[in-house]
């Protein structure tokens, strides 16, 4: 297989693309693309103030090199979770998210959950309902709330997260089988801020399939947690990434035409009249301001709340 | 495993349900189950006039066992497409309806396409670009009109068919990976007539899952043709209908709940805006009067004209 540009041997072979590139020119290539689809889905502009969530995995680090090499002004923000699993999961994920950044000399804003709110995931998701089976639940909101809170403070313009093509195509596939109609439509490349205090985001890697993301990660020498987080086993995102999986075997470029036409039926008018429903209205915590549906007190702040509440009941006498 | 209703030993186990019968209870209630779908989506009263497409196979058979159980006037519909396929396959189909009729006294109409067209479908399939791979849309099409048209000038009120759960939700599971607006938004239990001439099309086994169809014609001692169309191979639709039987295996009830949130979302309008894109404005067909949105001849007409044409070029020079 010879690269489509300069004939030397291809390095990525991309048959959804019926594309095949050398080292050099898939490492100019995935940046081109991104920046087409920043332009298409106007996600945001060369003066902006971009804060990318980096986990430390392939994808945001990957995003966040392209941005920088597209001229773009990114910090980096990096939430440690405090899981181990037997793998220093959290603890590695930081310390590769910190070598990047200090490499390149980055900023990289970093929060720990447990030194923040006092319990780290899993031992919080253990002490709540929300938790018990599974902490991915308590994990996302906690980290959709801090992300958001890091970005208005920070008074960044856009929040980009490093969701690839398959990341985008599962959730949609299982929003599809549910025929979710609010989060059928939310879902798209770019999430407006609200006037109420929810930051913008953008997904400058949706088109991107995951396999490319890893090979620019492995071409760029990046280096990067090969982990899944050890809750994901079992996860059911992962069940329909497997599901795509085999289907884009089948039938290359499935996943790509999947969201692609997605996208094009909503912008032609398909969930338009479920758009005012998928936007509840919005008002301040009553405790920390951030911006919540729930009446009172937020999801974040009645949660962790219940999480010292439960944690001080548990623990033990205190030594006189 | 026991019946649920009277404790002897189950026939049936539906895992999708939680619910295991014996034969005589299952039987009982594969009819009941039909009865609730065609109250709960309107499809038609007890002094309606129904005409059943009957392929031969299990589903139509037994679609047209319980409606005579349920006590509906129905009369029977074959349309004979001349596919042999090494397995005589339309000539079994035939006599398996025919003799379903015949046992029980029942009226069957028979149309054979090569005898009203000069041409059976495999053959004319290979004179048009439409069917040069494969015969299936112009079947589909040949069938949709030969049914509209019988129904029609039967004065039925009512035109039934014997999809089943497997595959509406097949045929969902196709509309959705391409998020066809017009498919999604026609799609459902019923389909209404037009004014300008489009019979009432209803789907009383919309909701009862193919081993459930195929279980009540094997206990119902019904005869059908088990061969699937020797066309069908490699179809989409079949490719589909394997993905959902996977992940139904994973996950019982997924069929149902995918179908059944789908009507749902769309009862709350989350397709409504397509609603009128849809149905196009139709018109009768210069040549044959039957509604159409393809200007002047219907594609019926304008294909099988073609077909007649180009048997006639090919036909060997005539004696004199």
């Amino acid at each position: 297989m010879k690269c489509r540009k300069c004939g030397e041997k291809a390095a990525v072979n991309m048959r959804q693309h019926k594309l095949a590139l050398c080292r050099q020119h898939f490492l100019e290539w995935i940046p081109e693309q991104t920046q087409r689809f920043i332009e298409k889905y106007h996600m945001f502009g060369r003066g902006d103030r971009i804060l990318a969530a980096v986990s430390g995995g392939k994808d945001s680090l990957s995003l966040w090199d392209v941005l920088l090499r597209l001229g773009y002004a990114v910090d980096g923000l990096h939430i440690n979770l405090g899981i181990d699993g037997g793998l220093r999961y959290s603890e590695e994920s930081q310390r590769l998210a910190q070598r990047f950044a200090d490499e390149r000399g980055l900023g990289l804003i970093t929060v720990n959950v447990a030194e923040v709110e006092g319990a780290a995931i899993p031992e919080a998701a253990a002490l709540t309902r929300r938790g018990q089976l599974k902490p991915c639940s308590l994990c996302g909101l906690t980290k959709r709330y801090i992300m958001n809170r890091v970005a208005r403070d920070g008074g960044y313009d856009v929040l980009v997260t490093g969701h690839n093509l398959d990341d985008e195509a599962a959730v949609l596939f299982g929003n599809a089988l549910s025929w979710s109609a609010g989060y059928l439509a939310r879902q798209g490349p770019v999430l407006e801020a609200s006037s109420d205090g929810l930051a913008r985001k953008a997904k400058p890697f949706c088109r991107i399939y995951e396999r490319e993301t890893a090979a620019y990660a492995l071409l760029r020498g990046i280096e990067y947690i090969y982990d899944e987080c050890p809750f994901a086993e079992g996860a059911t995102s992962l069940y329909y990434k497997g599901i795509l999986n085999r289907m884009e075997a089948d039938r290359p470029g499935l996943k790509l035409s999947f969201y692609l036409s997605f996208l094009e039926a909503k912008r032609a008018g398909l969930l338009a009249s479920q758009q005012a429903a998928a936007e509840p209205g919005l008002h301040p915590c009553q405790s920390c301001g951030q911006p919540t549906s729930a009446p009172g007190q937020c999801a974040y702040c009645r949660t962790w709340h219940r999480v010292r509440e439960r944690k001080g009941e548990k623990a033990p006498t205190e030594q006189p």
